[in-house]
């Protein structure tokens, strides 16, 4: 029973038959035919017109986005527990040149707009101090929680109202989405995002994630940043080929409410060991250590996420018997 | 007919049922069963301990090995054609914060020791010239020539008088062992070599390039660097299927034979046509502009090199009929 | 009566006219005879064979010492009101290729050998999060306070347990000497610290610093760093002719017991006002805003150092006079 | 009798003299008087309104400008004699963040306006190849050959045509307008000039070089790249006073006046040497090894260009009494 991280899931099977059915000789890189469908799928999802780019890792979605967003001598606010801080080897460091992440505290890893306005007034506007370009924040954060999209919204003005540009670091924005049934425009875009790096490989994919610009002038840039990291695979027809088929008939959608559902059985399981509200596919849940080890007996893998404390997640194949277990198991503690 | 790029080839289909057989639930990034098994395969084949790293690029298994061999302060000599050159957009630039690339001439993009020598003593020994740190050739080279073990050794203790670490982009090295039939040992670490760029892509892979350290003690921060760089896949096991199925029964010696073979029996058509010898799997021909629209006429796809002259390359799964037809539409010019 | 900033001050007559006297004919760059000196003059002052590099910043030397001490990939520890980290524009970012300071609480901007373990033990020892590589500290303090050398000492060898390079930031290092009458081996590489930012512009100097190289065998980064960033003067003597003249009778040390004194003299006139214990020569108040008007009123120059707190700074050539009015002025508050 | 460079020489008095005199309290870094009146003086001298930064070496004024204008992942046009390419330890790499010199050939160091379109037409236009951001020049050039004005026109026409910014670097700037007569405004701006380094060290200064823009939006930019390179000094005034003393009364054109007579002196003694002719303050003599050796056994001091060839560099105040020595030397060859 394998808690771990949905980034240790398998693929969908129609992820795998897209792949084989993608083997074809085609134009290398990102000319090929299922490419040239991506931007056209993804302004047909969010209701605009869009600019989308596969890569085959979320730290190069988020990092490739700040690094056009924020120039090397400026700053990019984020959550002190931000994946793009805690997660990512020091990537935003070196895909933008150096630029500095301004950490802020807030519960449940969500950036409050008035943290985020106290954060700009603090910093003296002269040249001594690095000056922030740029906010990005997690939908669903790193505990689980979502931003509706009106609290996305208040931060997309307070963005605008000080000059700063707006990323969102969607790894698990599909598990969002599956909670809220908002639409994917209504809390990005017109709630001030300007690029989102778009999550496939926890949610059914194998190794294809998606940096959607809302800004398209960025488009050029992009496209070159990613060559000059090494990121434009030359059959990337494989990547496109996996979220196509993750975009048809919502499957994409489907998957994460599969995880959210398990993960809803799980928090039921234990309302009062929660250390957060489940809103998307991941619980943390108050376990002395010596619970910890039962439950590690009776065959459960997860992480420790700090004393007394442990992490579950879900994902789209969660096994219904395997989550029924566990959810006996944590109630039994 | 395609002979474009051996890069747009398809996937052999043992690549793609390798793939499909790893799609389980599995340790995340590179702590799988699979990709555990990549340092004893390479390690088998070189003879000699290794450290071996999927990537899902050649610029990315180029630009890590050269950044962790040449600091931002110093160079790297190679060839004005290198591909790490003149088609990376600047990835050397961008891995090693700033490390010049010294161009040097050479025929069919190929570097002579007298070449190196001369570019290094030209070169002030003080702190306001740059000073090379490492070599870098590509082998087979962006010209389709081949060094054999005993040329690559001359470069070898040439580098190590110098002081120089020495990095082969061994993006068609499959081709040049399949023409050579010499080792995989005896043209890299044995002659000297510090780090290998093993290309796996253009030769019947889907995405999945290995750098091979033979200088073990840098695993450490390739690894680092890897993940710095967004290239540490979650779901890696699905790179490292991909290499263990055309390491088995050296299907990838297998494929450039192939590949080569091809080559040559497009060589035979044209000799006197041929800027290079054709010792890979690559031509390039003198043809007028007036020819080449004939044999574009017929349905024959690729690059025009220049005024003049034209590159045609095979791949493993060259068609024999399309590759005889070709033939005779050159012979016929 | 400005109290801004010893970074303000004139320089010492006896530092214009060496640089009214090395105006002459000489070797460019360091290879001039004054410049050659730099080595011996402050490896005696050490006790110790070291690398001395004139700069004409702060932030050049502690960020020079901190690119050869912290690849790109990796982090320092510093706290979190670190002058490299609140007032150098992000320059550690720049000269390291986007290391990350890992900033610490601590009270008076000083580093507690605890704080620097939790640290270290917080840090999961993966390639996903940054592994530090060195330890930032700096004396005096940013809110005067002094590290003594058994304090230093401690870090030091924390450092050298945790495998990290050590630096010291010593902007006012003359002024921590100059009140604990420590002597500056003892303080600096007996105490474990590999390289020494040693502060002369706050201290009588036009604007010359040095980088001190506690560890010579990177001397040769160095010097090249030092170029590559634009920081090799043509007429580096004049550079050089600043620091032998502050060196000679220990011209620095009395520049620092001055400044000292000025601090300990207003520090007198209002000793429930002190937010910290005055070891150098800066002194933070706490004053209320109605109070800092009045002092103003008088034609008293100082910065708010946030809601009820002022800092004053005196230097080298605080006029005995315009202290005596100050003090008064504080106590009459 | 030295003629090794330019930059070995020593300051003006008056430059002197103006340090000694701004060696009084004023606001640091560069809010004091003197570096006030910098724009002022320099917007009068190019007729335009300009931003005008000092720094106190070429490298950092060249390298900030190129910073500016060209982004990470692109490149900068120029002459593979250029100094940014062959003199100043990869800086532009590092200032950039990793952009790629684009080496031209052109007789005398000079860039021609048919190699420079020739050079844009050869990169294809995909993200593969680094496409160019920016032109750079030198002026007077490495070989001391002066672009005039019209000749940087159509150069500035081009850059604007291909999309290109345009940057001088005036090292000996002086110099090139003592030969010509012509106006700074005409030589920069009103030939499409967007930056120019404006050297004063090598014609009188003592480390106070200026960065103009000429294109005054990016003057925030600059601002914060000094910093954040450790380039904005404390007591900045002391760089102003220099400035400012040398363009007093055409105190600059003077000496470059002076240089430039000297290198006339001497070319008159051997015309049949010259590589190159002489339009600046720079010689390049055919002087086999024999005669070198003799030179240098009369007190003859020189840089050895590669063999056969020396050259001799005058400078404002080269020694008429020498001057006329190492004629009558040459002449006796």
């Amino acid at each position: 029973m394998r808690f771990f991280s949905d980034n240790a899931a398998p693929a969908h099977p129609k992820v795998i038959e897209a792949i084989a059915a993608s083997n074809r000789l085609d134009t290398a890189y990102d000319g090929d035919e299922l490419s040239a469908r991506l931007d056209g799928a993804f302004s047909a999802l969010f209701e605009i017109e869009v600019r989308a780019f596969w890569v085959t890792t979320g730290t190069a979605a988020n990092c490739l986005a700040l690094a056009a967003l924020c120039p090397p001598y400026r700053g990019i606010i984020c959550h002190k527990d931000a994946h793009i801080e805690v997660d990512e080897a020091g990537a935003p460091g070196f895909f933008t040149g150096g630029a500095k992440l301004i950490l802020l505290e807030g519960a449940g890893a969500k950036l409050t707009p008035d943290a985020v306005a106290a954060a700009c007034d603090r910093i003296r506007a002269d040249v001594h101090q690095v000056q922030p370009a740029a906010i990005s924040i997690t939908n669903a954060t790193e505990y689980g929680l979502v931003y509706r999209a009106s609290e996305v919204n208040v931060l997309g003005d307070l963005a605008k109202e000080r000059g700063l540009a707006f990323h969102m670091d969607g790894a698990r924005l599909a598990n969002a989405l599956a909670t809220t049934g908002e639409s994917p425009a209504d809390v990005t875009w017109r709630a001030g995002v300007d690029a989102l790096s778009f999550g496939f490989v926890k949610n059914g994919g194998l190794n294809a994630e998606v940096l959607i610009l809302f800004r398209t002038e960025l488009a050029d840039e992009i496209a070159v940043r990613r060559k000059r990291a090494g990121h434009l695979l030359s059959k990337g027809r494989m990547l496109a080929a996996q979220i196509l088929a993750l975009l048809e008939d919502d499957l994409w959608l489907e998957n994460a409410r599969a995880a959210n559902a398990a993960a809803q059985a799980l928090a039921k399981a234990a309302p009062d060991r929660l250390v957060y509200p489940v809103e998307a596919n991941e619980l943390f849940l108050n376990v002395t250590a010596d619970e910890a080890v039962r439950l590690r007996g009776q065959g459960v893998e997860f992480y420790e996420w700090g004393p007394g404390e442990i992490r579950l997640v879900t994902s789209w194949d969660s096994d219904a018997r395997a989550v029924e277990q566990l959810a006996a198991a944590i109630a039994a503690l």
